[in-house]
């Protein structure tokens, strides 16, 4: 028998993750448009912005101003994406939803070639930032373990280094007096299959049983849905994803690979299963669209080009 | 626990399902080159042409003699797809593999509009093609369920409509003492989600628990390969897929939708899930990057565009 959840929570991550990695410069008026199309879906968490040298990320340059901008909705959460202190400091200085997270990466090479840190030096890194979520008043949510299901370099990462991670972030938190509110698994580089899921998770329960589990999952080769369910069967009931599967693996050996799972495909399989999501799924459907149309390409999103059955229920 | 099956078997529709759905006038020669490469992937079933009205369809007005130009590799099995009796004499005239099958729709409504016949008539065109079988010694091996999971014109296709016609399918065989190699539930429409995929099958399971299960699944809305898994852990081992997930639905209300789900992710998971299925996995994916040079644009595949783990474990 599976134990699947009556309810999944998403953190949407399609504007993020999009104007990161799509070439397109949206205005800020467009930017902020999206956002809050998406704001209206019933979604309750956005991933708006990431604090990242505009030399690298030009299209996150004016990251402050669409920040500024958006007019807020009452309940939904908008937040940006910081990857060191200096963006963590950013990020308080403006009208967004700060939200603690402890960010670890289990491959040490990874760690090394994306960030340009050892997991040591990382450990250091989050432990500024926990002191300034200390000194205000910022809540500890989740802690991320990047390269959960395997790395681009190293090949495999051992479940037991998953494991030890987990360990290092709780221990982490503990430092500052915080309690987690749970572990996201992260196939960053989109290496996972549902055995995978289901072995990763297991262990990871099987040493803390109660911990509560969410899942940032890339469709790199295909598994994205098939690993959802799978974590599905398993309770597990928040997940990252993003709009019309925005996003992408900025990685030099996965050029034009697919990004995210999509948002609206995880919730037409959920509604459809009889999981509720709180989210508009024709709504949500409509901001896919919009964003085909801003980025100016077909994006991989599957039920935005299909519909829903909503139609079919309708006209039978 | 999960019952996966250690080898699964794959019927490639790439090849005909891209050449009904796509608007490129491929050459002979490129079509049986694509098919040619196909055979050499370890796949042992290659569905090349269908036939069907060159006035409606045609991409496949040359199905004779790209079936004649074929140079055929042994072990594998080249078949053709007939919807009426003067297409299965065409197909009988073609070195082609011609294996019998039964294919009934489960919905009247999309049996009246896709094929003009009423489910009573297309039983009574089944008898005329069992009738040839026999004269021909033709071996009878699936039959197929289509719109086994919901119908657009219908919506919901009750699950008792889909338990009957597998019995009405089994009658049908045993009229001409045949008896079925399995039974293939085709998700015509994409509308199936997991959970769809256990209820449906369970049911033919529990009046014929010996029945052989394959499935033919379109990824119309994203549910595809969970759908596979979820299929997987009940121990199928027996899917139609297609190459970069060429295909799509020739029905007016999904243009743009997806197509089948697509057989080089297929192989990935599997293998990756320590699934044989006697497919090299590289040589697929060069047969799908082969399909976007012929067809002209990108397809949905995805590990296509992100390469398999292969490199990544060398590397490491």
């Amino acid at each position: 028998m599976s134990d699947l959840p009556s309810h999944v929570h998403i953190h949407e991550e399609g504007p993020r993750e999009g104007i990161q990695i799509e070439p397109a410069n949206l205005s800020v008026a467009e930017k902020v448009s999206f956002i809050e199309a998406l704001a209206q879906t019933g979604v309750k968490q956005i991933d708006c912005v990431s604090f990242v040298n505009p030399k690298r990320v030009p299209t996150m340059a004016d990251a402050d101003e669409v920040a500024r901008a958006i007019r807020k909705k009452p309940g939904v959460r908008y937040t940006g994406l910081w990857l060191n202190q200096q963006g963590l400091e950013r990020a308080l200085s403006l009208p967004l939803d700060v939200v603690g997270s402890i960010r670890m990466t289990a491959s040490e090479t990874f760690s090394l070639r994306n960030t340009n840190r050892t997991i040591a030096q990382t450990e250091d890194e989050q432990r500024s930032w926990l002191s300034t979520y200390r000194k205000h008043g910022v809540p500890l949510e989740w802690g991320y373990v990047m390269t959960a299901f395997g790395c681009s370099f190293e090949g495999e990462v051992p479940v037991a280094n998953v494991v030890a991670m987990v360990g290092r972030i709780i221990d982490l938190a503990a430092e500052f007096d915080f309690s987690l509110k749970g572990i996201y698994l992260a196939d960053t580089v989109g290496f996972a299959t549902p055995l995978d899921i289901e072995q990763r998770i297991g262990a990871v329960r099987e040493r803390w049983p109660d911990m509560k589990i969410g899942l940032h999952l890339h469709d790199t080769r295909g598994t994205g849905m098939a690993n959802v369910y799978a974590a599905l069967r398993m309770g597990v009931d928040q997940f990252d994803s993003s709009v019309a599967g925005l996003g992408g693996c900025p990685f030099a050996e996965h050029k034009g690979a697919a990004g995210n799972v999509c948002t609206e495909d995880i919730v037409f399989m959920c509604h459809e299963m009889g999981i509720e999501t709180g989210i508009d799924l024709e709504a949500l459907i409509e901001c896919a669209r919009m964003a085909e149309g801003l980025f100016g390409h077909g994006l991989p999103g599957k039920v935005m080009h299909a519909g829903s059955l909503a139609r079919f229920r309708a006209a039978a």
